[in-house]
């Protein structure tokens, strides 16, 4: 593995220029939506209380569409309303996602769910779904009709996005109930669910600068690998992470019967190995001994070296996508740093 | 009230262009989602089979946005992408609704999360929204600035409707633990809940035909003020509806504590019947009885009257907004029609 990098200073520049602007999307919010919406985001704690410092997560959304922007010769205030935009599809994701699977716990903190019910927290992310579109179209607005064009054009980048993501979120749930599914679907079902968002962040902004759809394609292709690699970092976390850093309990994807890419791999080889995890796998309730084991049974399967393999492999192709594309070289060198930050996180 | 009268042949025609291009856009979900959308719209059951004969709504939402095309002197297909799209946004919250008020039953079927569970149900809404976003903005994709800038717009428009329909229905979930609302806070959650969607059903087609804002705007405002008239008819129903015809037990806004219109209406009276009233609203697991008993309180305290009234009045107002509006002659007529018929469903 890469050495652990702190965050880049471009994620920095990146979140400063974007906070406000998603802080004012948020107070657009209806008031029986604001509270649920700016806890997730961790500016409020539960009773409507501000919270001290930056919570949330590590802003490599919004940072990817904004040097997006400036990658195809914008500004990269150009690329403010994309960056806004997947970071509210992200985390109307996260919202729904948490009802979905159950999930008490985000970021160690009660899940929205869990402190306000399933109700709210559905309609909760349906508003921060909606926000996104309206953000993003607004963009456009006004009387020149290539500025409109351009953020229709971003807004349908957005919606094929949201629509594969939530496709692939689909899958993932339709796995739980599988014994085993080849690597290839897993794969699938993560660029969906991961790929699909970060390709969308990654050509966002150029596309609201009206770059070429040479150069749009080619940055949405370096998302799209980079998503995978960040996909096949947090398969291992979902295992291997430790509490203390993710927020979620170690081994939890083994718990919740996630056909992640390291659990698929290593259910995919023959052995008795292969056997005892399909055995474990495939019931409910397992002790804490129980998912130490299928941890360990995982890791002499090959899977973990697998996704570690697969994270790398990722990157490459991400970062080579990069180089074919036609791109404000200073940019390019920070989109490089951005990428090497996604797939150094610690374990 | 207005004697009743039968699906007028506009809305059979809308229907006949829209239905093909709203079953396209499904079979372009994904298999893990589609068969929950199919049985949701009535086209297949659940095991998904082919269902014989039409199901689902009545239509009245992508007939407004077909006409609205040919108002302001487009062709008629040049709304179906709008038909389409708020159909499926309309559905989305149908099928989103009915996990947050736990419905088990909808036109005479369970509903989707009664079959599928929460999880797989928040997915499918969330599916639908995302499509509607995308059938509505590759309208516009293409060479062409200006249809790019139209989409974008009628995006825009649809994304301000979905915002605002969110956010009336938080409002709604939020009165259902308050004792009682004010008539006008009940009648701007029915804005939200209600009229904003249908002001764009009445309005997407006109901008998708490069209408005026002015043409444009007034649609809208038909739309909405339809939309409260058919609110106030559908809160008459939700206590004196027939269950045989509404496909939900009679007295349903009751036991769920719904705040609607001729519910507010009578507890902001006073004396002995809205206090009865009160008191019965207050408590959970009402008898048969009680509900019956209920239901004669807020008719002996002019709810009723108060929710007909305010029907007749919206429905002036919708056809004043139609006058005011710059439109060809022989759709406005088939717009009244749909006005009056939206009104006048059976209880």
């Amino acid at each position: 593995m890469i050495p652990t990098r702190s965050v880049p200073e471009v994620i920095e520049r990146a979140r400063d220029l974007a906070a406000p602007a998603l802080e004012a999307a948020l107070d657009r919010l209806s008031p029986e939506v604001r509270p649920l919406a700016r806890y997730h985001f961790g500016l409020d704690d539960e009773h409507g209380n501000p919270v001290e410092g930056r919570q949330g997560g590590k802003g490599v959304r919004p940072a990817l569409s904004v040097l997006s922007a400036e990658a195809a010769g914008g500004a990269a205030e150009t690329g403010v309303p994309g960056a806004v935009a997947v970071e509210l599809v992200h985390n109307f994701s996260l919202i729904h996602d948490d009802v979905i699977d159950n999930d008490k716990e985000r970021r160690h903190r009660p899940t929205v769910w869990a402190i306000w019910g399933v109700g709210r927290a559905v309609i909760a992310g349906d508003a921060l779904l909606a926000l996104a579109q309206q953000v993003l179209l607004e963009a456009g607005a006004g009387d020149d009709p290539m500025a409109g064009a351009r953020s229709g054009a971003a807004a349908r980048c957005l919606a094929d996005a949201t629509a594969a993501m939530i496709a692939g979120q689909a899958l993932d749930m339709a796995f739980e109930s599988l014994p085993g599914v080849g690597v290839d679907s897993c794969l699938s079902m993560e660029a969906g669910k991961t790929g699909a968002l970060l390709g969308a962040a990654a050509s966002l902004g150029s596309v609201l600068a009206g770059a070429p759809t040479e150069t749009t394609n080619a940055l949405r292709r370096f998302g799209v690998e980079l998503g995978l690699a960040f996909q096949a970092i947090d398969d291992l976390l979902g295992i291997w992470g430790d509490p203390g850093q993710t927020g979620k309990p170690s081994g939890n994807d083994i718990r919740q019967h996630k056909k992640t890419l390291p659990i698929s791999a290593a259910l995919a080889t023959e052995g008795p190995e292969a056997e005892e995890l399909a055995g474990l796998l495939g019931r409910d309730g397992l002790t804490e001994g129980e998912v130490v084991r299928a941890a360990q049974l995982v890791e002499l399967c090959g899977g973990r070296t697998r996704a570690s393999e697969e994270a790398d492999k990722r990157l490459a192709s991400a970062l080579l996508a990069l180089e074919s594309a036609s791109l404000v070289e200073s940019v390019r060198a920070e989109l490089v740093d951005v990428a090497r930050f996604v797939v150094t996180r610690q374990f």
